[in-house]
This record gives structure tokens, sequence and C-alpha cells, in this order.
């Protein structure tokens, strides 16, 4: 296994700063993806004649080498995607070049992924841990969710409300759609409704049935997001000792 | 000046659990707040008897002493904390204790400060850096945002949409009801539609007049957890080396 560093861009202006920098530097040459835009309106070229020119673009500069096509799916775009990256690698071929990768990813989307066969490579992220997001798209359920927030309960001001010591800096304030801001293993019947920056406040439709020092499980909406606001994630689970940690290696990296 | 190290408790257990502590560690006693629920539904005793009952056993426990009063009051609650902390002063008093503080705070609300004059204690936090939440509510103005995220644009996709490299791990996804995830400095015209992880997507009713590789600082909505987010704050400034980095201390510290 070799490891190799891609780079996309969507671009002539990123192609022309890569070349530039890798073209001078007399290392071996940069595999570049095109990024294409299937529909998900972030980055990425609008079309797929806009892909092969600039998939041509790359295959012609100094110190690059065309890696291939890349793209983020947008909700239920599998077709979308079938459609843009047959057409675009189609024109690139006509061109003379061939399309080494064609990578598509996201986890809520994993389970069509058959569906756009044109793809030779999908890129699940959130999978390792899963959340609450991909529970309600149906995507796994909690016993498939690795990562919870441990939190205590500080404070029981009311017979419907506990106040728990996680808040925005922990759980975020991701929605992803969802109503609430996680949820407690074991207690369906209590919503976390409000976030505060170190306070999390559940309600119940009934008795709220907690104490102040009991302990609660939360699993996040968005585990991407919870991830990096640790510095360390501990490791629970039959075999392992409690007090085994991993680091955050990328958190506060993005600057 | 000497530092004091005050605790707040709303609950029997609390007070029960430091005194606890603090009556075997045999070290000068803890003074502890009772805090008070005026309306903001977070923690707190949710009467003035409730806040006078548990004033009075801080007062009796072993290594406890009573430090006063504290809320966080809830918006334009000014009327409501003058209320509450008035009758729980008078309650604490009839029973021969003395309230020494009476805290209140929150930005938000601070230029009504002076609608509670029983409070004695105001804490502002957010003020130090003012953001996006605190100029829609007319508490400052742009010049007064000491807090920004600097930008680039990565890429321009579209006539009418661009790509800044700060997402949701920077900028988080804290909207406080407004509309859009932050304020780009210098451009009205721009709204911050929509965050991934990495990306903040820019969109404009007019063309987007930006290119790869411009720098925009952008105001974010809320100041307190976008600090949060990040290992250190740059300084920047006339007269100020441009390098000099602060550390944000406590960030990661909730555990």
């Amino acid at each position: 296994f070799r490891r190799v560093l891609f780079r996309s861009a969507d671009s002539a202006a990123v192609v022309d700063g890569l070349a530039a920098a890798f073209g001078a530097a007399g290392v071996e040459p940069l595999p570049v993806l095109v990024e294409c835009d299937t529909g998900a309106r972030r980055c990425g070229v609008a079309t797929p004649e806009a892909a092969a020119r600039l998939a041509e673009r790359i295959a012609q500069a100094r110190g690059l080498v065309l890696g291939g096509l890349m793209t983020y799916p947008p909700a239920g775009g599998e077709a979308a995607v079938q459609r843009f990256m047959t057409e675009a690698k189609r024109l690139i071929e006509a061109r003379g070049l061939t399309v080494p990768v064609i990578t598509s990813g996201g986890t809520p989307s994993m389970m069509h992924a058959a569906e756009a066969p044109v793809v030779s490579e999908y890129r699940p992220g959130t999978y390792v841990y899963n959340d609450r997001s991909l529970v309600a798209r149906g995507v796994c359920g909690w016993d498939d969710c690795a990562l919870t927030v441990l939190t205590t309960v500080v404070s029981v001001p009311a017979a419907d409300r506990a106040i728990v010591d996680a808040g925005s800096k922990t759980l975020t304030s991701d929605l992803l759609g969802l109503s609430g801001y996680g949820h407690v293993l074991g207690r369906d019947d209590l919503v976390l409704d409000q976030l505060s920056e170190e306070h999390g406040r559940l309600v119940s439709t009934g008795p709220i049935r907690l104490a102040v020092g009991d302990r609660l499980r939360i699993v996040p909406n968005h585990a991407c997001v919870v991830t990096n606001m640790v510095d360390t994630v501990q490791l629970v689970g039959a075999g392992r000792p409690a007090a085994q940690a991993w680091p955050v290696a990328a958190r506060g990296r993005i600057t």
C-alpha cells in the first residue's frame, strides 16, 4: 500500500497555483481531482464540459497529473452523480486522457452507493461513529452509535426539567434538520431542547426521574463536529482499560 | 485585590456535596451563591422562598459561607430580576443572614442593568469581543466587534456563489435566532447561508464579486463559542506585531 496525496480543484486558479508549487519543486507529480457539483451546490464545476476542460488543464500542467473526478453527492442524488460522472468521463476520454478514479462519498447516502455504478471509490466518514442524524435517516440504529458524550445531571430545578453539564461547547449547535440536540440513551422520553454554552436542558412530558449526580450518555446529532470539540476520546467497552484515551490529532488544525 | 473562588448551588444535594468536601479539608470556607431562576428556565431555584431556605442551609453548612444570590437574566427580564432578588434578600435577612452579593449578568442585557438596582454585581462576558448577535440586538455596532474569523475564498463555482474555508468547525452552527452564520465585513450584500464542516457558502442577490484567494473577515454570530474552537487568537491592530498570539487557555477544559 502506497499512500498518495490527492488534491482537488474546481478552478483554473487552483490548478495553476498547484502547478506553480509542484512544477517548481522537482518532486513526484501531484494527482489532482476535478471537483464536480452534482447538485449539492457547494464547491465544484457545474457541468461535465467544465470538468473535462479542467481535467485537460491539469493533465497539461507541469508537476500535476489527472487524479480523476470527485464529488459529494446531494441527498438522494445518486442518479445525478451517475449522469454527471458518466458524461464527464466520456468527454475526458474523448480528449485522450484516462480517469483513474471517480470518487463520491458521504455516510448518509452510503447504502445507495451502488445506484451510481460509475463511481469507483466511496468516501464515508461519519460511519466510524454514526450519530443521531444517521439513526433519523434510517442508516443505523442506536446500537451502532459508537460515540457518546458522558454527562452529569447538575440541577433538577423543576419536576419536568433537568440540566446536564454538556452544552454547545461539547454537543455543538448542529441540528441537521432534527429537533433537539441529542438523544439520551435509554430515555426516549427526554428531549434535549436547549443548549447554552456549558449547559444542556432536558425536558420531559412526564416526571423527569433524574437526580443531581446521575450520569447520562448522549448520542450527539453530528459525530463529526463533536469529536472536533475535544482533545481526546475515551475508549470504553468490553476488554478495554477504561483510562485509554486517543488524541484527536486534527482538532484545531483548521487555520 | 484578593481573588475569591465562588461556587453556585441550586439544590441541597450540591450544598451538601460542597460542605462534605470543604468542611473536611480544614481550609478557608467556600463562599456559595444561591442560583436563582428569574425566568430563563435553566438552572436555579424557582422562588424567593426556596432561595432563602437554601441560603440558610449554606450558612449552616460546615466549610461554607453564604456568598449571596446569582442569576442569569431572561431576555428583557430586569423587572423579574428586581422582584425576585428583592424578595429573596428580604427573606434571607429576616433569617438573620446577610447577602453580600447579588450578581446578575449577560452582555445582551447589560445596557438595562440599571433597571434592576437590587443587583450589586453584573457579569457581562461577550462584550470583550462583541459579535453579530449583539449588533442585531442593537447593543453595539460592527466597529465594536473585536473578534473576526479571517477566511480565504477557495472556490467561486457560480456567478452568485463563493465558498470560504471556514465552516461549522470554525464559525459553529450557533444561529442565536439570526439568519445566516456570520457577517462579512464590508460586504453587506453577502449572506453566509450554509456551513458544512470546513466550508462556508456565500451567496448574493447580485454578482458575487469575489475571486479565489480573496481574504474576508467574518464577524461570527456568537463570539463565545468561536473562541472555543481555536487554540490561539491572533492579535491584530495598530502598533501590534502581527504574529502575536494569545492562547485560549480554557478551551477543551470542559470534561
